[in-house]
């Protein structure tokens, strides 16, 4: 039988590094973790008056950080989203002073004015499945399709760093990828005893490439399946969905976050199908995918991803993804 | 009823610019263009042991240009693909030094010596609809779905400007992505009398981002309903399916190509459905799609998405591509 | 005795592309060319009242081309700068809509509006040697030292292409580096037979990196020794002064135009000393020097520089630097 | 009388994180600090066999970090440096794999293999003031000026944050430019109670760039006097000389580097003679410097400086560099 860890965080327990911080709970490998996140305004901004600028202290609160029992450097951590549910019937967006890909920022310096900061809110129908816009200077009312995912996932990075949550990189944090859905596993290398992982950020949905910097934030219940592969190594964090494997690059500029990815992909690819690598460089050159995750956080991340249908049948990290889609099975 | 221009080019008519040569044909808006194109090695590559570096002399050889009656600076061209169909059985991918994203380049210069140059064959079924790859240092056969496109579209320059056909910019050019497929239309801004646009690199599939330079390169036999849009101008190469509106943006770095097509695809969205312009920034970060053509040519290539479902029955450019679609369905 | 050619251009002569014309005038190796450049703005703007946007059709004028005798592919056009002297008493500059480094471009795009356009008139003493900056909204007045350089000195890409004389790239073009400045020698390959060299857009003096993107803009008297070095190619354009060698890098992003110049000028460093290419590359590590020409244009450009004394007395180019000094020396 | 706090570190004391960890002495503003560095391979290699990845298990140690009394956020720190003494006749540099500017790396990701890892061991003579190189495969010995510098000069973070000694970034840290050489005054932002400055990485010269990622690295002698500017917010690191100030920014891409450090003068410069924001820009156009520091470490960095010849007399930070210019003159 699977035991199961449940927490619920309080505001003063959220956390804004990746690192630095002791574990809020401990959990074995083989369990499951249920848990809720809020959104990455802390839930200070509930209507569209509520200007982030003002009414927020920081920025991409998560939960956590957990500590995985027997996790060392050297390991990889696999989570499995159960599910990623929105908490409330509501999301807020905005454009934010200096953030977003289509203005200057305090990295792309210019001498323009900041755009106007502006609040949206969203409506979220999870029994219809719809996210529904409301523009703000006109009547348009747009419904879209509900794709919850989490913006941020991450561990403990090593070398005695700690990073703020907005940051993403090798030890995973605010990927920002919309490919973090239900039904997947996410892969993260371990660099410190228990791995130390931490979750957040909600989007009830979002564009590839989160262009104006703010996706649609919620708060969001979350079940995890943790498991821990001993003395395998993950250079960057990966994603196994049921068709698809994944590796995710984060960096500036963009296009060493897609080498990155893509070199992951490739090398990956050639490992678990026996392909010589530069046939397996050309196999990913014909079959791969590829998209931006965000184009506005510290780093930019691009994801690379392969049908497994060109796998020939290879079962990444041994199967863990099926068997933890098993065991978190009877949660959804 | 519809006019046809039928053309076939010789070897010697091949051209390798963009601008600086007259015009092969003349076609009349509303007219047909029934033509085929040479791939990218202009046929030289032939088996494995060809190798492009010592059997080719120029690269990525276009068909064209064609003279549109009437088309003056200020006019979009519309180009609806009615059929790009693979005129052998068989393509050719190669590794070429110096070239592709996980390597040195002669602008990202290095002291590394170049990759291999290595060559691989590609069967290609267009009654099964497949493309199948051999690879060279182990017996594995994968076989992938057949998807036809033109990876070069454009038109000339303007300022007297000519341009290698493997350069992707505000002309068109060597977009290298896979949107422009059967069904599509394709706005290009003309930039001189007669527009003189072009086509050629036919690829029988291609990963996205070309991670190592080179598609699944063959000859095509392309249908092309021409029609053009007076006093309307077209600022960056636009595409559009039954489903979406896509604005693509050549640069480097990578995420200039982002900006460019999400700022494109913003200000033509709030144009399309009268969103004031943050509304649509709003609307393009939730909805929003956006994929690489390619990371490895002389400017990089991002495509932005937006499905027409939130466009509130927006019918772009007046709805020329329905109209295209319909003349060109006796030919499909 | 050397000979002279004098060519003084009138309005309609002016070029605005590397490639794509004839040549104006034939000048033979060895000779001396007397003759002069508009500025960037074609001499439309003559007071702070005249906006660039609104009283220019076209930008960067240049002087040219000149046929070589002799010239071939695969040669090297070696042209020094005897002297370059401001023609007039007075420069212009000005912020331009969407051009600079600290403002969104139509590449870096983005939804602000364009910063204010301004024009700036400075006061040029040939004989004081002073530029003076004269502040639009107070009264400052600021003396600065006359450094007189050419932006734009090129020759016609090859392969067909012309190129706008607004675009740096291996062809030379719009460099932009103050290091071309009088008493240096120029290197650049030859593409096309005559290699039809061109120059223009004198500055008065300019920032490293032209932040705002426009210099102090003004027309120049020009006098070239020009030589040609033959079997010998020059890869990317190069400058030679007394005590330094120069090589320069353009594209985007910027770390690939210093990779370009820091690339060529660690090959060029093993090839004149007979250093290993690694024992080079740390010998620049440590001796060279760097810095930006534009950072504004549509490549950027930066320079590496090695000081002669670390070359252990190794003559580039066979001595052709002091050969043509010497030619020039009488007309200083 | 001017304090002077003494301080030599043990191997054990030794940090390599900005932040995390606790002040090592304090000193009072106003004090003098006598200390020294280690050099960015801990001492571990000593002679050309002695590969970094073989005996290195950590790089870039700092000597701190330092309690500065009174020093609140919203203050900024000036460090005046004194001397920086070379404490050995010796230096190593090295190619290190994958990483330098000319090679494939972890971000800018290449299937390459990496590049040789080779060390070189340069003779220091500080009476001479010499530095001289041995090549490692011919003869070749070049002498060079000793320039001492240090490489990374930083406080703590904000936010939590705790950063590898490697990066720099607005917090300082690894600079890399030989800007920050004896006499001149670093001023940073302090982002914690005490603001936890370090310092470490001496060269004894480097190339602007830095471009094969390592300098001619060596321990130091360093003495520094400290203050504390309060209430005055420094955005990101400056350094004033007796004829220069100068910003440094720190991202990448490199442009954007090159963007952080003009925006920064820019305004600084508006700040510091009364010139309107765009006034200033035009100036800085005209008359700035720029040269990149590193184009290797995970941020790149640039500066950008003007002479105090167009600041009409203007005194940054209320003259703070000539006072502690006149504190530190008998420790030279």
């Amino acid at each position: 039988m699977t035991s199961t860890v449940t927490y619920q965080p309080t505001e003063n327990e959220l956390r804004y590094t990746f690192g630095g911080g002791p574990a809020v709970a401990e959990i074995k490998p083989g369990s499951l973790l249920v848990t809720s996140t809020q959104d990455c305004f802390g839930g200070a901004v509930l209507t569209v008056d509520d200007l982030p600028s003002k009414v927020c202290q920081a920025f991409n609160p998560v939960t956590g950080p957990f500590h995985v029992a027997g996790a060392e450097p050297g390991d990889t951590l696999a989570l499995h989203f159960a599910a990623i549910t929105p908490a409330r019937d509501w999301g807020m967006s905005a454009t934010f002073p200096h953030f977003g890909a289509l203005t200057g920022t305090h990295t792309t310096a210019m001498l323009h004015p900041p755009i106007e900061e502006r609040v949206w809110r969203y409506t979220i129908d999870t029994a219809a499945d719809t996210v529904t816009y409301h523009a703000r200077r006109s009547d348009h009312t747009i419904v879209m399709p509900l794709e919850p995912m989490l913006g941020t996932v991450g561990v403990a990075p090593g070398g005695g760093e700690a990073r703020a949550t907005i940051v993403p990189d090798a030890h995973g944090g605010n990927l920002d990828t919309p490919e973090i859905r239900p039904g997947v596993t996410v892969y993260l290398g371990v660099n410190v005893p228990g791995a130390l992982f931490a979750i957040g950020d909600g989007h009830a949905r979002q564009g590839q490439g989160e262009v104006c910097g703010v996706a649609v934030e919620t708060a969001m219940n979350v079940t995890i399946a943790v498991d821990l592969i001993k003395g395998v190594t993950t250079p960057r964090p990966r994603i196994e969905t049921d068709h698809r494997i994944i590796s995710i690059g984060a960096a500036r500029p963009l296009e060493d976050a897609y080498r990155i990815s893509q070199h992951d992909l490739v090398t990956w690819t050639a490992q678990l199908t026996g392909l010589e690598l530069l046939d397996a460089y050309q196999l990913v050159s014909q079959a791969g995918r590829a998209a931006p995750g965000n184009v506005c956080d510290p780093l930019y991340t691009m994801h690379a991803a392969l049908t497994k249908a060109v796998l020939a049948g290879a079962s990444p990290y041994g199967g863990v993804h099926q068997r933890l889609r098993h065991i978190a099975e009877p949660t959804r």
